[in-house]
């Protein structure tokens, strides 16, 4: 008898909002790697918002999945054999091997990890992908002095929260912004940001202008936006001069829409920049942000949370929370 | 019998488009000049769109303009008598005396022009402010490589008239858009851009983004952006990865209200990076700008229209007009 695995694909093009008719489980046999290969078992798979570009036709960062394919993501697992001289069995490794359960590759693009001082799971969020984002960003476009003040909104979720702490370790004041009261609480009193906006209870721009201005008294000097419409606009009401800011995704958009900036005039009275940006393109940054991200989760210097979905056939629908902000940190899909 | 002259100043702030009723024309009596003072009779007052913005209470780039007080503006003129040893009578000096016709001046932000190979005129507009904003903007913001396309809205007036030449002289594809036949005409077979659309005949977004297609087929680097509205949304959707804007103003919405942009998922898609600035935030910039821009004029190798108005008394109307884009090419008041 031939083992099997579980694999879940695009079935088909979102209209609007995802759901789970949008995906689809299978079942396939477990490949014995050939020459040079490695066969991974996942442990964990991120699901993270650009996986909801990527089921779009239309042009994204990159090419669209393929309907029929396997739904793109990254994994972090443990090599189960390898004819590969750099991997061995028992390796902990990253890979971005998708939405199932196995992974076969020729080495590319597989990276071993150490986890003595860093949870495998980490890989996938603080000291992954998400934790570069945020240290791009931050770092490299909102470029924070001592003294200023940044906002982030999506503050409790896997980029957000790493952003406002490296703020902090950088002497800045950090101001979230968070859905509910719970998460805001945790971003304030467990990451240590100065204070926490409930977008919930500021549902129009005049409100959260005002609600930022309350917790920016100085004004806004470096914004890391996740989320765009009120969030945007309100954070353009209260910035300084010759803020900057780093538009990493437009999660309010997610569901398809464009969502329009309307306080357009404070882009060029307050001479603002504004960069979007993709972490992918910056893999030259990679290795000091990691090294910087590890140091940090090691120390306690980084706090983090997760939500755990268990299982592979879960992940549709944790996905669905994830761009309608159900999750609590970074979402990861436990995998074996 | 003392002299008098003529000065304009703010009667009132404008509610939506301005009024001729928000100026006042007041005479008052030529002063002498004080130790150390120099006085100069005023030749051309430039009009330019940033005055708008001063009319306003609201913040804008500086502050408001005071009511009572003569309308601010760039003037050159000719010294009438001087008891400051920088200057003597009949030298040429750019200065900001504003709206009238003569002004005084210890000599602070008075500066000597050579009018042997530049016009005295010049020197408010492509060897002057509007000149060193369409060089700056360019070089700093847009950085275009030969080979690459570059698009100016309000392509015909001061600023953008020299952002498309630059742009030729940089080895660039250069598209404008102005508004009407005979401008884009002139911005094509006299200016020398490679197309020119008119935004009359593209009211709606999805046209101008056609037409920009069509007029810039690989699409479109470096954005200068003077207008807003449909121009940058049409823009937005014709940019490539990693294009620039430069954000120098937004005269769709100079009576006042605040255009959205609505296609705000290019500016993350894209990775486009956008500044807004004011250029006399840049004065290190200014003398190798001006330098080479006076030379451009001087050869020939940069050339530029004007709209003269007649007399003091005619500025309020041709500042109307500019805000409506009457005018064709710079816009002066011819004072003396």
């Amino acid at each position: 008898m031939t083992a099997t695995y579980q694999r879940i694909v695009l079935a088909s093009r979102p209209q609007g909002w995802v759901t789970p008719e949008n995906f689809r489980l299978e079942r396939v046999p477990v490949p014995a790697p050939g020459p040079g290969q490695v066969l991974v078992r996942n442990h964990y798979l991120s699901l993270d918002p650009y996986m909801r570009g990527r089921m779009e036709e239309s042009k994204s960062y990159a090419e669209s999945q393929k309907l029929g394919e396997t739904m793109i993501g990254g994994t972090v697992g443990v090599v189960e054999a390898s004819n590969n001289p750099g991997f061995a069995a028992g390796d902990t490794v990253l890979g971005m091997f998708g939405w199932q359960e196995y992974g076969l590759s020729d080495g590319t693009g597989l990276m071993k990890v150490d986890t003595r001082a860093v949870p495998m799971s980490a890989y996938l969020g603080a000291v992954g992908m998400p934790g570069v984002t945020a240290w791009y960003g931050l770092n490299r476009i909102c470029r924070p002095k001592a003294g200023e003040t940044v906002l982030v909104s999506a503050a409790s979720g896997a980029v957000g929260s790493v952003v406002g702490q490296l703020a902090k370790h950088a002497g800045c004041r950090a101001i979230g912004i968070a859905g509910g009261q719970e998460k805001c609480d945790y971003v304030v009193s467990e990451l240590g940001f100065d204070a926490c906006i409930d977008h919930r209870r500021h549902g129009d721009v005049k409100s959260m202008a005002r609600a930022l201005r309350e917790a920016a008294p100085n004004g806004i000097d470096g914004l890391f936006e996740n989320v765009g419409g009120v969030c945007l606009d309100g954070a353009l009401a209260c910035m300084n001069p010759f803020g900057r800011i780093a538009l990493c995704g437009l999660i309010a958009g997610y569901n398809g829409q464009d969502i329009a900036i309307h306080h357009v005039r404070a882009l060029l009275v307050m001479r603002l920049e504004l960069r979007g940006f993709i972490v992918s393109d910056h893999m030259a940054d990679w290795p000091q942000a990691l090294t910087e991200l590890g140091r940090g989760v090691a120390t306690g210097k980084i706090r983090y949370r997760e939500t755990i979905a268990d299982g592979l056939a879960a992940a549709p629908e944790a996905f669905i929370g994830l761009l309608q902000g159900r999750n609590f940190g970074k979402q990861l899909v436990k995998l074996a």
